[in-house]
């Protein structure tokens, strides 16, 4: 199905095809006997998606395309060290099939160049030539994502011919950069320029190197992430021949071209690009491939340099705990602390990928506050990775608050932040805990003395206070007190009603639980609150689970109970039913009040 | 105050500063004559914060890493393509003084080296020598957010020694790359060359380059962003001399070093690096300023091809409206409808930087229910920055979308996003208004004859359903009918008890507006519900604003007039508790349902 990038990539292409310059390649036939104009532009995503246009599945010799690859596998072989002993990574303004080396290094000046392309074949591990391009041909296979065979004919014609790559062979035995056989190791280049691929082949290919090196279609790890980095950055310098200055500036992404007419190019961590058109210019790069680069380039906004906005701060919202309680009832004194004192625990939310600048800015606004509150609060949620350096310095950041006398938390639902350090119970999957954390914190530091016991006594309870004492005890009679321990279930969510639960020590949570499995905490009840009234006035299932946060006292009304007393006194349940109504619009004002916030973050 | 990148850059500079490689340049006695030894790291963030260390206001000539500075204000002052004229972009792989031009184009291989550099000051605009020089001078003051001034000494030694580089203006001069006198340009290159700067300066222009070309103290643009992004282009693959390669393979970052000590290093978008040491390596490169950049390189993981993640989608959540409804009140037909067909309206919510490859993966999925849904929200709300190519697949994509009838919203609350094309009516501040959008249409097209009219008699009010018909007579007496307009304020926010409200006929929204003025909607009241309960019943100001949506009839009980009835009646007051309490635990199931989802969102 057509889409807008689809209608991008038509442009681009309807533009280049009007491009006839340049001559085919002719230094073998069949290189020399293909149609000139042929033209096809992939585009391929790092989930592995493909957006083709022209003839993506002509096949052509991959040719100079093959070296980056190549030279990927020897690093992978070798080790970075033992490659660089061997091959420079020097841009080297000289023709690619130069016969000569660095005169003050004496070894080739990358490996984009036939000497440093030829040196890289060297490499490759294997018992016998057989065997190492076997490995050559797979390792392609990979990156494409399907069985790639060698072009006979292209093989013999380049073997027949190749005397010039011979004499770089020898050139390279002779300085001791081969030392082996130096002919296997030109037979070996020979074979890996002479696989055949597609366009789309090319796309997937560059898009695996976009990808970390691993193949978004068959999610195969091909290349090391940090090999991938190297072989990138020599593309970015040696990949366009000696025009790689003016690619940088024009294109600005790292690419390979092949006397073939394909040309690779990889946006990091995005996309993957490939054209064919067998017509090169002076350069041995494919016209319109180059030509479609830099349209695609300009078009797309892709150019490495381009950076789409200024500097922002990876701090989306900061606010007091004074300005977003926690649901968390709390009594007068509390409440009267927090008001006065909750600008001592501040939140922080942070967004987008936490990379060294972003974590930077947050580090340093949060770290200036460390001797003037006593908790922050650093929300993860909205961030989408953390790179190592972030990690390193939001641990850094937290143990440096607590020897200020500061404690952290860190909201992380999906845990994938996995900061060192962090001990249980300072990691928080949601807001609302975190904040009634830091609430607790700066209340046993301001409100220690004051704080009131979580009990009422019956005739405490705010629900009851409409009742006269004759009232409470035609009620008393048809109670029954219940006591649960921490984390027991109370009701559940589909539990029929089981009359009227008035909270008169410790603490409850109403919660629900979603497809996913994750439990949402909708309010915390402490003394004083009641639940279970909604079933039992409209005789419907409970809609959520009611558990236990601590040792809790309830006294119950059950609802045969309640009917019994509406029908024996109907003054008892006028009085109840005002309670109730007061006590479920008091309950909304805080769903109300606490909502807002939530809906505006 | 200290914070954890001070420690990261006090142990890079703990471990170069070991470093006594290299020796002073030594070509002209001002600069043989520095302490050798010296050594500052400074790096600038693009909110313009300076982390200094070392001796960062040691002043030194800033020599080469003029350059790129140079060659923007011509570019600035010329255009690309006049320059492009006169100066290539190719790294030279020559020693940086080379007396010869490139031999097929004869024009300097790029602005980095000498013969470039020369021609880059030969095409500053300016009326005579004087003001060229001025006009150089603000240019890199304005880039370092201070005044600098030419260094008088090392200016008279240079142009006193500086015969190589007066042979190289006449070279430039005999091929008609400079028209004028060459000694002019020449003159110009040594004053640009002599202006002394520290580190902290040098990174502050380094910031101002990865902040766009704005310096981020003073927020002035110095440098238009295109060519930002070609001078970044030149300083990577020609920045470090001859050695570009193994900078960018192992530093990955756009650079310039010069004799006097200094390297700029920059990262796109995020920081400016500077370091200060004037012990020089073959190159010509300050060694520790070589290796202080690896290694921060390294530590802080700045390598421009380093990716943290492979792919993930823009796409964060995907749901569908029967999933997650909107607050309004629906009829039991409407509802019924919404589960039934409620999968035709879909919510996508974006998140990230929405760049080409972004937008791309986006743009694919929701494009490809373009025939199987009525309607589509794109949420846009967590999405950081847009960009042009974005934009434009975003607008194609709803313009796609309508012409196969399925209908297109955005929520973009701040309306950064400024998305051609789209008229009034099709953008909303939030999800909960397009989510009813979105329910309207599926309501139109597929309940369209059986939606019943929002209206209920008195009689049918749900409220008032425990009323007998005799007790529904003696309430009347009390009620008063109002009519409001569509936009009418009913009760705000702070009003006093004002009886309670039943709804009769239209919608009503109760909302709340923050302190940076937005107003959310809490939930919608429509024909059968009710208000004002709350401050009736225990006396309390109103909580919210009530608004009509539409045409609203009203019929209010006034507090007086339930204080009546119930003294008179106490049965009557009995049942509107009844109806009230089971009408208040309805209006929180429908909160509670809500608050689930979005709390999880």
């Amino acid at each position: 199905m057509r889409n807008v990038v689809d209608d991008i990539v038509a442009e681009v292409v309807a533009v280049c095809r009007e491009n006839r310059a340049g001559a085919l390649a002719d230094y073998i036939p069949e290189l020399a006997a293909v149609a000139p104009d042929t033209f096809s532009l992939c585009i391929a995503t790092t989930d592995g998606y493909v957006y083709e246009s022209g003839d993506p599945a002509i096949e052509f010799t991959i040719q100079s395309i093959s070296k980056p690859f190549t030279y990927g596998l020897a690093l992978s072989d070798r080790g970075l060290a033992a490659v660089a002993a061997k091959i420079d990574v020097e841009p080297s303004g000289e023709p690619f099939n130069e016969i000569s080396l660095d005169p003050i290094t004496e070894r080739p000046r990358n490996p984009m160049i036939n000497a440093g392309a030829i040196t890289s074949a060297s490499l490759i591990a294997g018992e016998d030539a057989a065997e190492r391009f076997e490995r050559l041909r797979t390792c392609f296979s990979d990156y494409a994502g399907r069985e790639l065979v060698m072009n006979d004919a292209v093989y013999a014609s380049e073997a027949r011919t190749g005397h010039r790559n011979r004499a770089i062979g020898h050139m390279l035995r002779s300085f001791d950069i081969i030392t082996d056989n130096p002919d296997d190791a030109v037979d070996l280049y020979f074979r890996q320029c002479s696989i055949d691929i597609t366009c789309r082949d090319l796309a997937l290919m560059a898009a695996t190197l976009a990808n970390n090196g691993t193949n978004p279609v068959t999610q195969q790890r091909v290349l090391a992430p940090d090999l991938v980095e190297r072989v990138l950055s020599v593309m970015t310098t040696c990949g366009m021949y000696d025009a790689a200055g003016d690619w940088v500036a024009e294109v600005g992404l790292p690419a390979k071209s092949g006397v073939g007419g394909g040309v690779l190019a990889v946006l990091p961590g995005q996309i993957g690009i490939a054209v064919h058109s067998p017509r090169l210019d002076s350069h041995g790069n494919s016209v319109r491939g180059v030509q479609a680069c830099r349209e695609l380039s300009k078009k797309l906004e892709l150019h490495f340099m381009h950076v789409t906005r200024a500097a922002r701060s990876s701090i989306r919202a900061r606010y007091t705990i004074a300005e977003v309680p926690s649901r968390k009832r709390r009594t007068q004194t509390e409440q009267a602390a927090l008001a006065k004192f909750g600008y001592l625990g501040r939140i922080f939310e942070l967004h987008g990928d936490l990379l060294f600048a972003g974590a930077e800015s947050a580090v340093r606004e949060i770290s200036e506050l460390r001797d003037e509150v006593d908790a922050v609060i650093i929300d993860l949620r909205r961030v989408d990775e953390v790179g190592g350096v972030a990690r390193r310095m939001l641990a850094d950041l937290r143990h440096d608050l607590s020897t200020r006398g500061c404690e952290s938390v860190v909201v992380d639902p999906d845990g994938q932040m996995r900061l060192p350090g962090d001990g249980k119970g300072v990691v928080f999957a949601d807001v609302e805990s975190a904040t009634e954390w830091v609430e607790e914190i700066i209340l046993a530091r301001h409100c220690g003395g004051d704080r009131q016991p979580p009990s009422v006594t019956l005739a405490d309870h705010p629900l009851l206070a409409p009742l006269t004492s004759n009232q409470l005890e035609r009620l008393q009679s048809e109670l029954k007190d219940l006591e649960f321990l921490r984390g027991d279930v109370i009701v559940r969510r589909g539990d029929p009603p089981a009359g009227l639960f008035l909270v008169l020590s410790g603490e409850v949570s109403t919660t629900l639980t979603d497809k996913d499995g994750t439990t949402h905490r909708i309010t915390t009840l402490s003394a004083g609150m009641s639940f279970g009234e909604i079933p039992m006035l409209t005789d419907t299932d409970f809609l959520v689970d009611v558990r236990a946060d601590s040792r809790v006292t309830v006294t119950v009304l059950s609802a045969d109970g309640f009917r019994k007393l509406a029908a024996e006194y109907p003054d008892v349940k006028l009085a109840l039913l005002e309670g109730m109504a007061i006590g479920a619009y008091a309950q909304m004002e805080i769903a109300i009040r606490t909502l807002g916030p939530t809906a505006a973050r």
